[in-house]
C-alpha cells in the first residue's frame, strides 16, 4: 500500500507534516509505505532530525508549491513540479493508491476531478465535512463546496458515496441519511430539496430519514446529511466559527471541543476512482497522522470499488 | 397609534400575551392604543387576573383559532373568524396600524402578501432573522425562509429593505451589507450569488461591503447579511440550535444566552404595505412586550415610508 502525502500543503509545512508521518509510525508496524512529496532540502533535514529511517518512507521532490490564494486550474498547469501536481501524477500512473495534502483546497479538487477522475456514473464527485454529535460520534455533511449549484440528482448520488463512506470509514451500520431543508414535512423547500426527496425516497441504496432542518443538523437525527454545496460550505463555516466563540468566552467543554474541526484531519473528495483527502490548511501533526489512517482505511476496506459497484449498471 | 395583538397566537397562549401587555404598559404611559384580538371568554378573566384595564385596550373577540400545524393558505381561507385573519382584516381595512402574532407563521406571511399587499417596487417581501455578535450588537440576516427560491434582484431588494430596518429600528447607522457566499472574493458563488455581488455592488443605497462566509455570520463583519430564504432558514435554525446545546451542557455565558432567540421578541415582515411581526411559537410575556415595542418603533420611525421612498421611480 503506497500513500504519498504532500509535505508542502497546509501553514506549518513540512514540519507539521514531518511530525504526523513520525505520529503514524509510532503507533505500530503500519504496513504501508509512504511517499512524501515536498522540496527534500526542506524534508531530509527534519526527517533526521525527527528520527524517522523507514525503508516504507521515500520522499519525491517537488521543486515548486502551489500557495494557498493560487488560482487552481491556473497554478496546477503552470507548476507541474508543484507537490500537488507531482501527489496527482503518481496517483494517476498507478504509482501510488492514494494521496493525501493539506494545500490548496481549489488544486487539491480540480485535480482529483481531472488526473484520477470520476466514477463512472458519477455526475459529480462531492466533498464531505463532519459535524460532531453530543452522544460523541461523528455526522457526515455533503457536499461542502464542491458543487455550489446542484441538480436533484446530484444530491441522490451524493446520499450514496456519503452513505458509504459513513458505513465503512465513520463505522456507522446502515447510516440515516437526511436531505437538509427548511422544514420537516414532505413538500417543504425550495425546488432543489422538493425533487431531491423524491429521488431520496426512491433510492434503495440508502436508508433515508426525511428532512432535517437546521435545528437538527447538530443532534443525532441523522448520521448523513445531503445538501447543495453552497448550503454545505456555509453551514461548515459556520459550525467552524462556533469553536472561534467557545475559545474567546474561555469556554472548556468537552463537545464544544469536538467544534474544533482540525482535529479531524481532511475530508475525503468522495467519488473519484483513487483515495483523495483534503486537509485542513491549519493541521498539525494529528492530522496528518489521521488523514494517512483514514486513506490507509479507505484502501483496506476498498471503499472505490464499493462505490464502483454502487454506480455500476 | 393602534396595534393589534394576536392573543391566541403562540404555545402558551394567550396567559403569555396578557402578560406581555401587562408589562408593556407597566413602563411607562405609553401612548399606544391595543387591540387584543382573540377568545374574550379566555382573555378577560386574564386581563381582570392581571389587573389590566386600561381606556387604551379594546378586546377583539375571535371565535376560530389557527393551530400551529394547519395549512397557511387554507386555513385563513376556512377560519374567516380565526385571530389572524380578523387581525388582517383589520390592519387592511386601516383600522390597525399594525399586527402582532406568535402564531402560525405561514399564516402570518401569507396574510401578510395577500391582505396588505407588497410596497409598490418590492418583487418579493421578505422575513429578516437575528444573529448575535460578540460586541452585544444584532445583525439582521434576510430572507429566513419567506423566499425559498430567489432571484438576484430580490437579494438585492432584501439588502435594501434589511438595511433600512437596521437603521432605524436596530438603530445601527449606516450598516453594512455583506452578501452570504461559499468564498470571500469576488466572483465565488453559485449562480444567485455571483450574479447578485454585481446588483449589490451597483446598488447606491446600500453600504455593500462584499461576501461573507458562513465562519463571518457571528462575526462583526456586517450588520445586514443577505442570502436566499432556504440558506437563511437553515443558517437561523442551526444557530438557534446552539443555545439548546449550551443549555444542555449548562454552560452559563452572557454571549451564548443571546442565542435564545426567544429574548428577542419577533421578526419584522419586510417590504409590505403595514408593519407585521411574527413572534416564536414559544414566545413568553417579554417577547411579546418586545414586539409591540417594535411596531410601535416602526410606526414612530415611519419605516414603511422610508421604504416605498427607496421603491418609488
Amino acid at each position: 500500500m503506497n500513500i504519498a502525502l504532500d509535505m508542502m500543503g497546509g501553514d506549518f509545512a513540512p514540519l507539521e507534516a514531518v511530525k504526523g508521518v513520525q505520529l503514524f509510525y509510532s503507533q505500530s508496524q503500519q504496513q504501508v509505505n509512504l511517499i512524501l512529496i515536498g522540496d527534500e532540502q526542506k524534508i531530509n533535514p527534519l526527517l533526521s532530525e525527527y528520527k524517522i529511517a523507514s525503508e516504507n518512507i521515500k520522499v519525491v521532490h517537488a521543486a515548486q508549491v502551489i500557495e494557498m490564494h493560487e488560482h487552481p486550474t491556473k497554478a496546477l498547469k503552470e507548476k507541474q513540479q508543484s507537490s500537488i501536481a507531482i501527489g496527482f501524477h503518481l496517483l494517476s500512473t498507478g504509482k501510488v493508491d492514494a494521496f493525501i495534502s493539506a494545500g490548496n483546497t481549489g488544486a487539491m479538487m480540480v485535480g482529483a476531478l481531472f488526473s484520477i477522475k470520476a466514477i463512472e456514473g458519477v455526475l459529480r464527485p462531492t466533498i464531505g465535512g463532519y459535524l460532531p454529535k453530543e452522544n460523541g460520534n461523528l455526522s457526515l455533511l455533503v457536499d461542502v463546496g464542491l458543487n455550489s449549484d446542484c441538480k436533484p440528482e446530484n444530491l441522490n448520488q451524493f446520499a450514496v458515496l456519503g452513505s458509504l463512506f459513513a458505513k465503512h470509514i465513520l463505522n456507522t451500520p446502515d447510516p440515516r441519511v437526511a436531505l437538509v431543508n427548511l422544514g420537516e414535512e414532505e413538500g417543504k423547500g425550495n425546488l432543489l430539496t422538493q425533487s431531491a426527496y423524491s429521488f431520496l425516497k426512491e433510492n434503495h441504496q440508502i436508508n433515508f430519514v426525511g428532512n432535517a432542518e437546521g435545528r437538527d443538523l447538530l443532534k443525532d437525527k441523522a448520521d448523513v446529511y445531503v445538501c447543495d454545496g453552497f448550503t454545505g460550505n456555509v453551514i461548515l463555516k459556520f459550525a467552524e466559527s462556533i469553536y472561534d466563540i467557545v475559545q474567546n468566552r474561555k469556554i472548556e467543554d468537552e463537545h464544544f471541543n469536538r467544534f474544533n474541526f482540525e482535529i479531524y484531519g481532511g475530508v475525503p473528495v468522495l467519488g473519484v476512482n483513487k483515495p483523495v483527502i483534503i486537509g485542513h490548511g491549519i493541521s498539525h501533526a494529528k492530522a496528518f497522522d489521521n488523514m494517512i489512517k483514514m486513506a490507509k482505511k479507505m484502501l483496506d476496506e476498498n471503499l472505490i470499488d464499493k462505490m464502483r459497484s454502487s454506480f455500476a449498471g
